[in-house]
């Protein structure tokens, strides 16, 4: 995966991240070549002063432009990637629209599937942690949000596929490996088959490395 | 307030939201005319089908555009209102800069300053209280990223002022009513002055009203 192109893109990545895996997925659609750069997270790659330079929070993914200038954060970089293509609306309200999906992800999403998924898998809760019941709870009324919301639309924003979609696919789709039952969200799931079944889609989210485990390395989630 | 005008733009808003001063203050400084309609959130205002359908995440602010629209989301309804002015940078990448730092706000300023403020200022929390004290820490890290961002910088991104310097703004100004000392952070105080320097400025942010506080009212905080 690892190749240096003229394109100049580098993306600084996770394979076991869904927020790393929106940005892989997008330029795959878009079909564009770039330098896919490892970060080993757990083995304390991103706690130097190297990596603060690169991005200050400390995470994953940060996309270097051909002008080398580095882009934190997936939803950012969704946006940047998409500007101009049939991935973005091309009207205000639809741009906004992306927006709003964009920061529902990082603050309903993430929070509870993302992090349970995360905690779940590295040992850092067990099924029935209070930890894990709350973040449950959370998932279930976002998950009954984003259902209502499909039941008059296919996608997201701006009534065709957009990153938008993507976004919410990431961690949506492995709410299994987060101890979360998909089938009571219909909607959730016929989008789902809808997003995996456009031109270019691929899946390549691995799942979290033995050390990722707790007390296995050192990290920022330590 | 409360004016009704040829715009049709409408403003589901609550005066001690500093998510819907965001909103207020772009709105001012655009000279833009709206109707703002108060949602009293503690009356349970929120809570019914009515509301529900202007925003099923029952949250304020919601931006009902000329065409009857409804845009939830405080960093959506900037990035809308923002489009083709100078609030809002006219390149692609400085564009998804905007979306960085109005997603970090809303992660990293928003569950630590914004929480803190509503859960002292509410009697949610005392100072002392475990969740004040993490809160705290959340906070001194967040602000700490953004006063070094700002030791070469004068404004967030894009080079001038912009959505993501009233974004950030709106809850780091009054970081001093959750508890926060600014004095530490130079950059912080200084980029702060330059916001409030800036032309049309206008604060009209208000305390959290007495049915706001524990237990005196109905709402989705309850």
């Amino acid at each position: 995966m690892q190749t240096t192109t003229s394109s100049g893109l580098r993306l600084y990545d996770y394979s076991a991240s869904a927020n790393c895996y929106k940005v892989r997925l997008l330029l795959a659609q878009l079909g564009r070549p770039y330098e896919r750069v490892p970060v080993d997270i757990f083995a304390g790659k991103t706690l130097g002063d190297e990596y603060a330079a690169i991005n200050p929070a400390r995470e994953v993914p940060v996309l270097e432009t051909e002008d080398g200038h580095f882009l934190p954060d997936s939803g950012a970089i969704l946006v940047y990637l998409a500007d101009s293509t049939p991935f973005m609306p091309a009207d205000a309200l639809g741009r906004a629209d992306i927006v709003r999906w964009l920061v529902y992800e990082q603050t309903a999403v993430i929070p509870t599937m993302g992090g349970l998924r995360f905690r779940l898998q590295t040992d850092r809760l067990s099924l029935d942690d209070d930890g894990a019941i709350v973040r449950r709870q959370g998932a279930a009324a976002a998950l009954g949000l984003l259902d209502d919301h499909l039941a008059a639309r296919e996608f997201f924003a701006g009534g065709h596929y957009s990153v938008a979609d993507i976004a919410l696919y990431a961690y949506i789709h492995v709410a299994g490996e987060a101890s979360i039952d998909l089938q009571p969200y219909a909607n959730v799931s016929a989008w789902l088959e809808r997003v995996r079944l456009q031109p270019g889609h691929m899946n390549d989210l691995e799942p979290y490395p033995p050390n990722a485990r707790k007390g296995a390395g050192r990290s920022i989630y330590d």
